[in-house]
C-alpha cells in the first residue's frame, strides 16, 4: 500500500490518463481490471455518450475507475450531473480552475484529483480541497503548461511543497521511468501515450501505428499562442509551423486548427490532416499490446530496477 | 566503482559542467578535490587564459580534472594544442561534430567525452571513438538541442542504444535527481546550475543571487532561430521575446544579442542587459555554498534515497 493505492483502492499506483478520443469504457475497464486506475476521458464525449461509457465501464469491471473532465468543457454541468447521478466515485479534473467544482464533487462523496503543470496551481488545488494532484511535465502529450517545466524538475518541487499525494505524468511509459518518478517524490504515475497504443484504446489503428513509428524529436509542443499542445509531426503540424513562422494571428491559427481536427486524426485515423496529440515518450514505444501485458511489463521492470539499486556502488 | 568513476579515476560519478564564465580553475579544482570531476570551461577563455587556468588547476589539485571545449571555438586548434602541451588527461567536447578532434585527442592519450542532446549524435559520438557521452536534456541551461528532448525521455533511449557510459545532464542538482538519472540508465551525472551557485564558481555574485531567487518558469529555451539557449528571464530576455513576437529576422536577432552579452551578465553581473544562461532546476536552488558541501549534500541525499527504496511497496 501507498498513499495512492490506498486513496483509490487499487493494486498498483498506475493511473491511465483520461484522454480525448482514446480512452472510453473499454480502455478504462481494462486498466482497472489489470490493477491500475482506468479513467474515461469525457472531453470528447457528448453527455449521453459519457452516460453510456460509464454504464458499460461498470458492466465490465467491479474495480474502481474514474472520469476525467476538462473544466473548459462547454456542457460541464451536464457532465458533472451525469457523474453524480451514476455514482462515479473518482473524478480527475483538468484544464481549468479547481475552485468551483471540487466542493460540488466532494459534497457528493467523490474523490477529486486535479491535473496541473506547475507548483503554483498544484498549491491552489490543494487549497481547493482536492485529494491528490497530477503534476504533468513538459514531455506529456496533448494540452500542456506554458512554463515548460519538465517532469524531472516539476515532481520534486511539487512533492516537497504539498501535503497531499502527487501523481507524476509526462514521459512515463516504463518501469524505469515509474521508479525514477517515485524517487523524485511522486506517490504514483499517470500514463497516457503507452495506453494509447494498447489494443483496448479507442485510438484509430492508423494513429497507434504512427505513435509506434515515432522517433525522437517527432513530437513538439506547439500552438503556444492558442493553447500549448504536444503534437506528433505530420502534415497538419507542418502547416502550423509554417503559419507560425510567417507570423499568423491567433484568429488565423484558430481557423487553421478549425473544428474536429483531433477527432479526425486520433479517432478517424486521418494521420495527415488530423491533430495527433501524443507524448515525447512515444519514441520509446515499440508495439501495440493488451493493457494487461503493458501493466505487467511496467511492474516487472519497476520491481527489477528496484532490486538492482543496491548494485549502484562507487 | 562504476564505469564513470573508473573511467576518470574519481570517487563520485559527479561531473561539474564546463560552463563559460563560471568554471575556471578554482571551481574545477574544488570539485575534483571533493571527489567529483572538475572541468575548466574554455569556451570563454583566450588561449593564454586557458593555459593559466590549467596550470593553476594543477597547482590546486592532484586529482583528475578536465577541460570542456566547444568545437565551434574560433581558435580551436590553439586550445587543442594547449591541452596537449600541458598534458591534460580529460577533454569534454561540445557544440560541434566529434568526428575530427576525437582521433587527434585520443592519439595523444586523452580521454574524450562528447556532449549531445539526442540519440542520433550520441551514436555518432560512439562511432567517432569517444569514451563516454554526456546526454543533455531540454531542462539544461545554456545551449541546447532543437528537439527539446527532456532528460527523462533522453537517458533511457541513449543508454539502451549505446555501449559506452552515459552521463546524464539537465535538471540534476540533488541526490534524488542523481539517483533517478541512474535508474534511467545513466552511469553518472553532469551538474551545471548547482555549481554556478557555489562559492568557488567565477559567476558574478549578482548572477548567483538571481539564480537563487529564480522560481519555476523563470528560465526558458529561447533564441531558437539563432542557437537555442536556456536563459533566465530578465530585461534582455524580454527584449528577445518582443523581437521574436514581432517577427524579427535572424540578422536582427543577432544584432540584438550582439557581442559579450554572456560575459556582461554572468561574469560582470549586469543582470538586466546580460545574457544569463542557467538551467530550469534553478527554481530548486536555494543557497550559495562551498563545492564540498554541495557534493556532500548531493551524496547524502543520494544514499538516503537509495536506502529508502525498499519502502516503496504496494
Amino acid at each position: 500500500m501507498n498513499r495512492i493505492t490506498q486513496l483509490f483502492g487499487i493494486k498498483y499506483p498506475i493511473i491511465q490518463g483520461g484522454m480525448i478520443w482514446c480512452s472510453g469504457w473499454k480502455l478504462a475497464s481494462s486498466v482497472s481490471n489489470a490493477g491500475g486506475l482506468g479513467l474515461i476521458g469525457s472531453g470528447s464525449m457528448y453527455p449521453d455518450v459519457l452516460r453510456d461509457h460509464i454504464l458499460k465501464c461498470k458492466q465490465n469491471t467491479d474495480k474502481p475507475f474514474g472520469v476525467n473532465i476538462p473544466l473548459l468543457y462547454p456542457d460541464l454541468d451536464h457532465h458533472i450531473q451525469t457523474i453524480i447521478d451514476l455514482d462515479v466515485k473518482i473524478v480527475f479534473t483538468s484544464a481549468g480552475s479547481p475552485m468551483k467544482y471540487t466542493s460540488i464533487l466532494k459534497e457528493n462523496g467523490i474523490i477529486v484529483v486535479h491535473v496541473t503543470s506547475n507548483l503554483k496551481f498544484a498549491k491552489k488545488s490543494e487549497e481547493a480541497g482536492v485529494d491528490a494532484v497530477v503534476s504533468e511535465g513538459f514531455e506529456a502529450g496533448g494540452h500542456n503548461g506554458k512554463e515548460e517545466i519538465t517532469t524531472l524538475c516539476l515532481i520534486p518541487n511539487v512533492s516537497e511543497n504539498l501535503n497531499i499525494p502527487v501523481i507524476a505524468a509526462g514521459g512515463i511509459a516504463s518501469g524505469k521511468a515509474m521508479l525514477a518518478a517515485m524517487i523524485l517524490g511522486a506517490d504514483g504515475v499517470q500514463i497516457g501515450s503507452r495506453f494509447v497504443t494498447s489494443e483496448e484504446s479507442s485510438a484509430h489503428i492508423n494513429f497507434k501505428d504512427e505513435v509506434v513509428k515515432a522517433k525522437e524529436g517527432d513530437t513538439m509542443l506547439s500552438l503556444k499562442q492558442l493553447t500549448a499542445v504536444r503534437l506528433l509531426n505530420n502534415k497538419f503540424y507542418q502547416q502550423v509551423i509554417e503559419a507560425e513562422s510567417r507570423g499568423d494571428s491567433v484568429e488565423e491559427l484558430s481557423k487553421l486548427l478549425g473544428r474536429s481536427r483531433a477527432k479526425r486524426g486520433m479517432f478517424e485515423g486521418d494521420i495527415d490532416e488530423g491533430e495527433l496529440e501524443i507524448g515525447q515518450v512515444s519514441s520509446m514505444i515499440a508495439d501495440i499490446k493488451p493493457v494487461k501485458e503493458i501493466i505487467e511489463e511496467i511492474m516487472n521492470e519497476f520491481e527489477s530496477q528496484k532490486s538492482k539499486i543496491g548494485n549502484i556502488q562507487f
